[in-house]
């Protein structure tokens, strides 16, 4: 099967190195002609803008894109996907976005009679490497069950979570819980040594308890991996920060209060400015030590 | 083994019952007749104060207390229990209060000769009826030791947590991060399904990515089993907001910023406000909704 | 002197009456028939779109408009204002929109040649009415200097706030204040009256005190005129939410922290929801009372 | 008339200066021998207890002290001043302490037939020694009579509250409502410079619109008096947060929510824990700053 690619950045590089290692025939466009290289040094071949992607033999075109406004100028632009690619061809956007901006792409996608998928993923550079990414789709289920084998090449978890956009509401939704989750993490380990206990003997009985989540078990601030490695690598503050401002951009929309949310946006704004933007998010904890 | 139970409320008063289950001999005081009467019913004695339980011929004392105020003034007032108990009696108070109480009534029990745990519980009224409380434990490893076979009667799950006062960290810290993460559900869940996503279909996502916690497992505030009765019974918005305001107040005395803690108490105490402190914590979400 | 106006709602509908009032001779549009049927009843030319109107022989044109998206439309679409306005005719933009939109816009006016100031207004309905706006203004000296006659035909407060976008810029930030300000003196009067102090009193030293602000003097959510009418009338929930909205997203875009801000935003958010949106913001204090 | 004055700290030493000034018949005490000195320097005479000067032929017993703790402890102390006061002697608490705490001094003074007034100060260390206070209190009008004429050689503002506590409400309240506006005066300040305003410019446009509050017109954080001098003296960041402590613990007790206030002590914990405690509390600007 022939794909196209567009955006061969610290995600799309490796995930589209995963379709060339799958087998998979690979077009691909990216404003890096560094980044264009190392795909073409893997089987791509290179082609010189998002239109001769759409104007090329392929099944399939993915895209993964910093954010809306790259999306909507890549699918909707003058010389853009839509105004130069062959009805059927099955789009897949796997950038993330707000919902709301999701749906408009697949909308325009339909009416130009090309199925779309909304398909943002979790897992970080790490999983993009190793293949197991987790993909939250949105879209048509036929549609979904067409792309299932595309995406299996670059994730281990495909779900299906609905109609357009859904993709991107689950994702603004697991990501503003995480980062409320992860702050209240930060709070109550940062209390209770403060109050005396050893981080160790607290993790433990949080993680047995019904304070326990991801960010306790898995991500603790305080006796997890990143702490080990100073908060390097990982989840960065900055991508949290992104992710938390869609969430409260989508909310704001909609009309639907995120109070947590919104303070967990500006703590890690907070954080970011103080320099810290490029640590693991789970280095929040910081913002609680005593200076 | 001879007991002397004090506070036979909710909480203590299926406590006590599986303890005499237990065949321990008991000696108990309520100020409620109907609650000692229960407890005489089941086989305990009844004594007309807390001295009178101190004074009686008992090898440990547990009580189960609504607030500080009443765990000092039952053991450090004038007619208490260290003003009358044997140095050597083993003192449990289960009360779940602030830490720097706990020390400093721990701290008097030590001074008069007697061996003394904090040993607040979690699992509410039903976990104290069926005897599958947790205990989470602060004092001396060989207090802790001896109160062993003791807790195991209640409960299931008993957790040495450090010295004196660990045991109220433990769970202060614990519901802290509970009652933010709960909070932190409502909001996603809420968010989702105003953006368009099936509930359950959410729910199963998060429950299998990074946002996942007990709050979205165990209690979810759409799907979970509170949400199903009408959000009767269940862990009650005013007891949660008893342990904010708990986990507030410690971290005021020891200077420890809790940001979303402060916050979720105040929206715990809001929604109280508005006619719900007797509903599971969990109908939280009904603040997120359109009126 | 001949004037374009564009938007004749609940705020351009008065404005316009006032320039007509003061002589200007005016070409107006706007989608509704009704709000211009009262304009050309005073005096006003009815013309079909913004393009006529800027092909019109006029020296300034002034817009208000609901929204950034529609702003741009006017100005930046295919048959919009600059698409046909003659080079040297003055563009006011007093629609209320986030300053980097507001900057766009102007930079593509000044591109085109023509000079442009942002000019939002703040007053309402009643100042619009009676002209007494304050409008602060952003642009060139010499720009400003030329609008001021046209400004002072509406308003008696007439601020220059610096370059482009900074009209803007001054509102959101008043306005952020305003919001956070307002929810500050509900907290501290419905705690004091709580704890059983007369709210009159109450209102009286915090006026003569370190708390006093325009919200506690001037628009009292306990003693001031809205609650004396049952909060009708005034400045709207739903607009203070806006104002908000374009606080928090210029705040996330210059990436600076605004964590009262955010909550502020989503407490009339809540409030909002619960059916409030007209009522004069003051309202919010409702948040806070037992149900 | 003789006076009896305990607590000669950084406030009490200059009133009790102005109270000798004024030629009142002062018996002091303080557990500070150095302090004790100066007022002895300045004419008082040095007793050795607070139970001394209860015994002492005074007409009104002021104090100004720490907390409700010492508050509690010198007037309801075995050897303390209740224990040893004649009937009819006027208390007055000039100390900052919870509006509840201060009605159970005030209740157990008039059991014992003391006429109490709780009269906490605002003015800071400067306004005592200018003798420039003003001065909240609570409590019975013809006690408040009566107190006059002392407390205006101390201050030139006195207020009547209302009934006991209310002056400890009145400043609980109003102090509330300041920490929330200079948070929210630092973030409206710091987001319009951060989106290209002139601080001044902004400064003056919000101080003559309905942004304007003490915080931005006497105190402002990037154009007022402390921000000149670096923060150094004015009103401690470490008092604010006493102060927003004492708030949202009163808050606690009578089930009022205090969500902006709650955070404002959060984020003053924060930035005080950060190393900043001593300075201006208008210095919180600095936590919205870039590191």
């Amino acid at each position: 099967m022939r794909i196209g690619f567009i955006g061969l950045g610290n995600m799309g590089g490796p995930m589209a190195a995963n379709l060339l290692k799958a087998g998979f025939d690979l077009s691909v466009f990216d404003l890096s002609a560094k980044a264009v290289e190392a795909a073409v040094a893997l089987g791509a071949r290179a082609l010189a803008s998002p239109a001769e992607v759409a104007r090329d033999d392929v099944e399939v075109i993915i895209t993964m894109l910093p954010a809306a406004a790259h999306v909507k100028q890549v699918f909707l632009g003058d010389d853009g996907l839509l105004a130069n690619v062959q009805p059927g061809v099955l789009l897949i956007d796997s950038s993330t976005i707000d919902p709301l901006n999701a749906r408009e792409v697949s909308a325009a996608a339909l009416a130009h009679g090309n199925p779309m998928l909304d398909a943002p993923v979790s897992g970080g550079t790490a999983g993009a490497a190793a293949g197991t990414l987790t993909f939250m789709v949105g879209g048509h289920q036929a549609d979904f069950d067409r792309a299932r084998p595309v995406l299996a090449a670059m994730g281990k978890n495909i779900v299906h979570c609905g109609g357009a956009g859904n993709g991107q509401v689950a994702k603004v939704a697991n990501n503003l819980l995480l980062g409320i989750s992860m702050i209240g993490v930060a709070e109550a380990m940062s209390l209770g040594v403060k109050l005396g206990m050893d981080a160790e003997v607290l993790a433990g009985i949080i993680n047995t308890s019904s304070g326990r989540c991801w960010s306790s078990e898995v991500n603790n601030p305080l006796t997890g991996a990143p702490a080990a490695r100073g908060y390097s690598g990982g989840f960065g503050t900055d991508l949290m920060l992104k992710d938390l401002g869609l969430a409260s951009e989508a909310a704001r929309q909609v009309r639907q209060p995120v109070l947590l949310g919104a303070l967990a946006q500006q703590l890690f704004q907070t954080f970011s400015n103080q320099g810290n933007g490029q640590l693991d998010f789970s280095a929040i904890v910081k913002l609680y030590e005593q200076g």
